[in-house]
């Protein structure tokens, strides 16, 4: 979410009203949102049924998916493999460059290049954050009509877990007037995690939703996404406990305190419980608030959590494969089929 | 098979009379058995036609699986790859759990978890071996409508070899009686061999069914199953040679004496040939008799006998994918659509 | 293509005028050639609608492919997944050894003949050379009805290599008298590139092909090969340097020259612009003329190439996808219902 795509360079990654590939969460409008969600909610509800998920499977009977995952992700490997196979989509993996043609001299271009001449869409996990953007440039110059997914290059971008967040928050709101004018508390490490900084990016585009950021002094929230915060009017409030907000949250997003904390701040021993899911915390919880975290989780909430009836976190793990079923109905354009089936 | 599951567990791994999860052979009832042996033989008659084949591939339009295969072992894997694609569930793969987020402090059950929420079906081969039972415990409590099969876990359990044995031998008998009242004859390492192990189990479950049991003294079966087959009122003699009970028999299973034998005996060279098929014993062996082996071979059969036609054991593997179709199709709930097809 | 097949070797693989293998580029008669390169033309026209498309996934709804990649290739592996998936075909894959049972001292063949019960077709590509053939007698001595296509092994043989090279000239010939009579040249290395010399191969099976070949001096063509133009009665020039013909060419075959030239050529340094596309002989070269290359390319043909209208590297990739789908359609016999669809 640092890289800040220039308007040109948005512009060249749709056509139209279409998403030709998905390469930052900034492509994501809230009407785009709004429509991805119909799509995920009615592909769920379609494959629930035989018929229905015979129905899917047949959307696109020749289109195929490469997932390079030059980046080790089992986990959104898997979903995005779950969700090309759900819409009928045969999907090829490489998991590295080394058996590739670079090593005899071929550029990156190049092989993805050859790649895209098997495959319809490539979802792309790639060490460098800029080149999934320079590939969906290089084939719009030369109209191929081939489409990519970021699926979480480099550091700051992984747009598919910020959709799949916002569609969990949607889901969870949808009887309750939907996200505008909620109260969303994000804890843990803001400095380093790109989720939360997307997910508050996403946040922006609603009305009216407020935000409270509980993280240790030294792992606070960047300074670049409080500015956005401030310029899309969106209040928000810091704390080092996140008992001093947790009882007005209609949403608490978890994330997990990595070990390098203490690299971060030598001195001083952290005091977990302060961004971790207590007994007092949970009580101190509105009985609606949903709990949700990106996973993996360690100690900030633990596994007697899970039969709380606010956990979401499992949900949003499956909320994920919902999402990349209609990300990819979108890019591939059978969401109409889907949506009027 | 060393593994004893306690009655309470081996309850909970089904639901009335349906296998939710296969972990250990000891949940293969008699009844269980022929009704799997029922279902394979219906799937691979109509899979040799185009339109049977294609009946089945539409059998499970929503479900998807998973081999989480730590442990590698790539006969094993395939064959169940193949046997899912035949009932038309796409398969994904993970053979490790290094690149998975364990590295970053997360629980094996929760890289479970995370893995069911793509996935109905997860074919598991884990080092630990109580670690697929205590997956299904973890499903049942949450009620998770997930499977697991047990594709081989740990150094005792692996259920669909025990099943594809047995299913090899029902196919041999089908036409002279049945398994019932047969001669077995089982020779080689009996000691550490967990296929002969589980395969006399099974047998236990059939009528009146004699066994002659061939191994180097230092390397015979172990006291636990013989105290088995005193209980169940199984007769079994034991010979250092195969020479001494080959003409009896009704099926010889081969196994391999392995390398690591002369750690064993140390003093003492092997004479290989008593627990071979030589000229010798092939001439002795009924004409009717039906040669098995789990394979990997080594000269205890050698390449010659592939011609003789009480070879059995190519087929035994081909027997392993559709003892398998037939299980997946019992735990995911299509059996009755195939055999009533 | 040094290996040269025994005429009773070629018979094996082969039942009346249909291949059951593909194991060396010699079985590629011109009959045969042509009869693929319809069914590549049929598939492709019909895979562009969503009713085609279907219809192929249709064809094969009981056959199952491995690839068996244990040399690494991940652009032929992708070529043949994708084309086994066109015609609904699932594919395994199986990319080393190491982890199947020859450790525990099984022969390769053994391997082999597991792996074939549960598949149809192996896709092969195997150090050594020989491997493929020796596996396609065994199943031919054993009357399995299984079949092997090399990808690429060892270093001499990549048959669908050349295939999809002359299927590339036969598309841009169609409309202009097809290849017979054509000027090919092609250039770079000559002495090392199998492509190159099984190209020549198969042209030599066409009428008055003319063939002008531009290489170092050290890297020219082998005696061999010459040989066979001599007998074929197919003129050839040599150069060093691609001016020399460019002029004349209907299609320039470049190659690439390995950094390892220095080792064959200590003493001088290699002028590249000889075996380059520049400027110079860009402007030379007729406007009909096609460019190929078999990929990866370095800077024999820069990248400002690929906008050249006369460019057919990059069609060459995806016509390799149809051109093996072509010859999976036939090798399992689904070809005719493919031609009269």
């Amino acid at each position: 979410m640092t890289a800040k795509p220039t308007k040109d360079e948005l512009r060249l990654l749709s056509s139209r009203d279409r998403l030709l590939h998905l390469i930052y969460t900034q492509q994501l409008s809230r009407g785009l949102l709004e429509d991805l969600f119909v799509v995920a909610e009615k592909a769920r509800g379609m494959y629930a049924s035989g018929i229905g998920a015979t129905f899917l499977q047949n959307c696109l009977p020749n289109k195929r998916a490469l997932l390079y995952f030059v980046q080790p992700s089992t986990r959104t490997f898997l979903s995005f493999q779950s969700a090309a196979e759900i819409l009928g989509i045969s999907t090829a993996r490489v998991t590295s460059t080394s058996t590739s043609s670079e090593a005899k001299g071929e550029t990156p271009l190049d092989t993805v290049h050859v790649f895209a001449m098997y495959h319809d869409l490539i979802v792309m996990r790639y060490p460098e954050a800029g080149f999934a953007s320079k590939c969906a440039q290089y084939f719009r110059e030369r109209d191929l009509p081939k489409h990519i997914i970021n699926g979480g290059s480099g550091m700051d971008q992984h747009p598919t877990q910020a959709l799949l967040d916002v569609y969990t928050l949607h889901r969870e709101f949808y009887r309750k007037g939907g996200i505008d004018g909620k109260r969303i508390l994000v804890a843990g490490d803001l400095a380093r995690g790109r989720a939360v900084r997307s997910l508050i990016y996403l946040l922006s585009k609603f009305e009216d939703v407020k935000m409270d950021l509980v993280a240790p002094a030294s792992l606070g929230l960047h300074d670049d996404i409080k500015e956005h915060m401030h310029e899309n009017e969106m209040p928000f409030r810091e704390s080092e406990n996140l008992m001093d907000f947790i009882g007005e949250a209609d949403a608490v997003y978890m994330t997990r305190v990595q070990d390098e904390y203490d690299d971060v701040e030598p001195g001083g021993e952290l005091d977990y419980d302060r961004f971790s899911l207590t007994p007092a915390s949970l009580d101190a919880m509105s009985p609606n608030c949903a709990i949700l975290h990106p996973l993996p989780r360690r100690s900030e909430i633990p596994v007697s959590v899970d039969s709380d009836s606010r956990a979401r976190y499992w949900e949003q793990v499956e909320n994920g494969m919902w999402a990349r079923v209609a990300l990819i109905a979108h890019v591939l354009e059978c969401d109409l089929r889907i949506k009027t089936a």
